[in-house]
């Protein structure tokens, strides 16, 4: 790919011109907005205005109400011979694509998962997507040099692609993005209804809820409109089980009869729903590698003896979050400390810790210069 | 205060007796798990067991609904001259010990605003309560003495007192802290029952709503008990919120007829709310310096002249998110960046954008020395 269009010079759309622009393509910057056009050019993602022949590839970068029609109007000038969009819903912007594209067999729907709390060219960053997983949804009509462009788009911003059907897209974005967004304003529409002194009280919990309700009202406004049908769906689900836990939660506030340790169970249920539900984003994140090993030591039931273990320990990266401590038995009142390490890190943390004086053993490997602290 | 007394040696128990401990008080330690009570002991919180004469001040370190029920038994014991507790509800437990405490004058209740994902002794830290704020609820009867004793425990932890009613307590937390953690479970509790695939999808936004949903289910469910009535409050107002928000949604995916507009202005209603919500935990807070002053630079139309420009204001502190460009009018085309900085900044600034070469002013001071890119 030597030629690339971006059409609409937001945060998206400066971002990939930027990384395409960094690998030496050449990039022609459009949008409404001149200002954003030229803020866009000064900060080096390409050229204002439209190029002098079809580039390879046009990224439509505009909020998803408009995708189709951009994109019919830009077909129709030629603008380029592919076409891909960046809209976080994709099932309707397809379906007006299919109905009156001139050519719907040259697009190909796009959703970078990449953003951040502002907008506009000037919060572009090269590295934008870089790691991140970007979507594309061919359409049956979707031809396979559109396909390929689009992949080059992904490589050159250094992102993941995932092949997915629209709906099936806007199903599980509905889920991980469009929702959590909704619950986000929800509480934070609360705060202003709150009694005097009340945020005093704030802390980073709250804030963390509440963090991605800053997003600009229109555009996410379109966003929940365009995907209205899904949210509601899950929006629905959720509902439910928030009237139950209303119902549980004033029963326990006047707990006249026996019913409370039925609303009991519900307020427990819901939360262990919910412990369990974090494990479907933990699974694979980079900050739960696998431990596959324990290192057990035993200690003496002296004042600072677990923290110097544990000061030892964190030598080779292992910390508190990986102890458990109980009564090691017998007449002295010992304490073992059991570790959680991947393999690899259990024969080290033993050599250390014996080193350092401490009776310790490991399931990983049978140790033969200790005597086991069972 | 010399003498301290620890009955619970959970996160919160360990974490202001290791602060106490390191200020010179002598810590007793107590739990009903013994385990736990000899892990805060090797951690160097305290010495376990009951002290050998009454204490200045007992904290009661335990689950909001165990918190009359423990006082009064340590008060029928002779534990401590004066008690508090850290429960991070106020208004069930003060009404236990006003009905059922040998001594109600001795209590003043308390709550530490500081806590971690995970829980036990291991997860202690001395500096927990830093610059945290730690709020006290005396009830009609405590006296000044337990007061002051509360006091001098948050001086030695490093927090922030802050006085309040306990009911006006519970109503601040319930929406601080009670209401969110019930979002970010009803949130997560929905990742179980996406479509395949969906949670690759999820980003740094869903981590956040639903992070604080990994919290302990039996001690939540004990808080959220205690605290009922306030939370279903503030969760019925939300349920109002959401049922208005789901009909428009349900509109708007089948957008019939002429209510559209009227659901469109539903949808973002509720997300103006939410935006204009976070404004109140944003007010005072760190992140948010007051700025005062504009410095304008005027900018040739140039690929990466603004990139340049953002390069040099970088080493004073300034960066992308204090700009905005505009036109600068007149036949060559130029820029104009406004910098929104605080006072202080403006004037060196201002020096710094002229000597590479720029025009600049401020609305801060005059600038003899340039001419103005007005």
């Amino acid at each position: 790919m030597r030629t690339l269009a971006v059409v609409g010079t937001g945060l998206i759309g400066t971002s990939l011109a930027l990384a395409a622009a960094r690998q030496g393509v050449t990039v022609y910057l459009q949008d409404s907005d001149a200002a954003a056009v030229r803020t866009a050019a000064a900060l080096g993602a390409g050229t204002p205005g439209p190029p002098p022949e079809p580039v390879d590839l046009a990224v439509i970068a505009v909020p998803p109400s408009l995708v189709a029609t951009v994109l019919a109007q830009q077909q129709a000038r030629g603008l380029a011979s592919t076409y891909t969009d960046v809209a976080s819903v994709k099932y309707e912007p397809e379906r007006a694509v299919l109905a009156g594209a001139p050519d719907p067999t040259r697009y190909i729907g796009g959703h970078p998962l990449a953003g951040r709390e502002r907008s506009g060219p000037l919060a572009a960053r090269v590295d934008l997507f870089q790691d991140r997983v970007w979507v594309l949804t061919p359409s049956r009509l979707t031809s396979r040099t559109a396909l390929d462009r689009a992949l080059s788009l992904i490589g050159l911003c250094g992102a993941v692609p995932l092949v997915m059907q629209s709906k099936a897209h806007d199903d599980a974005v509905a889920l991980t993005s469009h929702v959590p967004h909704v619950m986000a304003s929800l509480m934070a529409a609360r705060l202003r209804e709150g009694p005097p002194q009340a945020t005093r009280l704030a802390g980073q919990g709250l804030r963390d809820v509440t963090r991605i309700a800053g997003g600009d009202s229109r555009l996410w406004s379109d966003i929940l409109q365009a995907n209205a049908g899904a949210v509601a769906g899950v929006l629905t689900d959720l509902q439910t089980d928030l009237a139950e836990l209303l119902t549980a939660l004033r029963d326990l506030a006047h707990p006249a009869d026996r019913r409370s340790a039925r609303s009991l169970g519900t307020l427990v249920g819901l939360l262990d729903r919910g412990i369990a539900g974090l494990d479907e984003i933990a699974v694979g994140h980079p900050g739960h590698p696998p431990r596959s090993a324990s290192v057990r030591v035993r200690i003496a039931d002296r004042p600072g003896e677990l923290s110097r273990l544990l000061t030892t320990t964190a030598e080779l990266g292992v910390g508190p979050e990986d102890a458990e401590v109980r009564p090691a038995g017998g007449a002295h009142g010992d304490l073992t400390v059991r570790l959680a390490v991947p393999a690899a890190v259990s024969v080290p943390l033993l050599a250390r810790v014996t080193a350092e004086g401490w009776d310790a053993d490991t399931d990983n490997h049978p140790a033969p210069t200790t005597t086991a602290g069972r």
